[in-house]
């Protein structure tokens, strides 16, 4: 979403995830940690989607700074709290095998999910952005997994700060819905 | 643990978070993520230890730098996959009454723990620290609970590249075992 909001020119590279690839040594070459994204450049190859972020930030000036004292908190959080346990609570309910989704993780991630979402929303209350008064990578970190649908916890009724967070996102220039930006996801 | 390797005057204030008291409107004032730990400076007031790190190694030109392509994906993947997943097997484990402790979420946090843990001694084999040629923050985050004893998926036999590393650490002039840096922890 950073590379579409920045403007920059870039191209999907699909990585097939579900059937291992990830954890074959190739990928394992490009990556030691074994996750997507991975960002490949001119200059080198980036892990960590908050890396990423803040490598878009420094080479374009925009969407704040990972030194930034407001900015790295919340990046730090998201990665921590936030989009970790949306992105978990997601992965059993909808990408498990059914036999796999047990009821007392699912009821366990839910409960992380939604306390990190009442401290985002608190957060967010009265403000425009997580930190400082512009769009920062912060934001673009911790509005992710927020776009997709589907019961993972996130009621919009029920965070109203949230709702208009997302909301204000998606107005921004050459934003796109993760399932358009990348439609093999 | 920074502050000490740093060697610099700080002071511990005991925090009684199983009393709830990050959740007081006092404490949110001062965090909102009502986490621990929080570090009070004479310009401001820092949370996530990630961020608290990246402070020092700026006021202290010590352990890189947060804005170090090689630092700042290490310094993610820990609070993403590393010590966000020892923490919360530990707090299952050690610190929830025992009613609590639901088998089905410790199974799945081991699981989580595990892979992370064979993601990081994959990377340290044959390095003698995670980022670049030096200790770093990247490290200072990442071998925080393991220094832990106790039953959360550790085993140093299991990982002797993370054994090494951490003894290693534990070589560093000013370095304290964490329950002798913070004995009311």
């Amino acid at each position: 979403m950073g590379l579409k909001l920045a403007g920059l020119d870039w191209e999907a590279r699909f990585v097939d995830f579900f059937n291992g690839a990830t954890r074959t040594p190739e990928f394992r070459a490009l990556n030691a940690m074994g996750e997507v994204p991975v960002l490949e450049t001119p200059t080198g190859v980036l892990s960590q989607s908050g890396a990423i972020l803040a490598h878009l930030a420094q080479t374009t000036g925009k969407f704040g700074s990972v030194s930034d004292p407001e900015v790295l908190p919340w990046l730090l959080w998201d990665n921590h709290k936030g989009s970790t346990a949306q992105g978990m609570l997601r992965f059993i309910r909808n990408c498990l095998p059914e036999d796999k989704r047990n009821s007392d993780v699912i009821t366990f991630q839910q409960g992380r999910a939604t306390a990190a979402l009442t401290v985002l929303g608190a957060h967010l209350a009265g403000r425009e952005w997580l930190a400082g008064d512009a769009l920062s990578i912060a934001d673009i970190s911790a509005c992710s997994y927020l776009y997709y649908p589907g019961r993972f916890g996130y009621d919009p009724d029920a965070y109203p700060a949230i709702a208009a967070w997302i909301a204000h996102i998606a107005d921004q220039p050459g934003w796109m819905h993760p399932y358009d930006l990348m439609p093999r996801a």
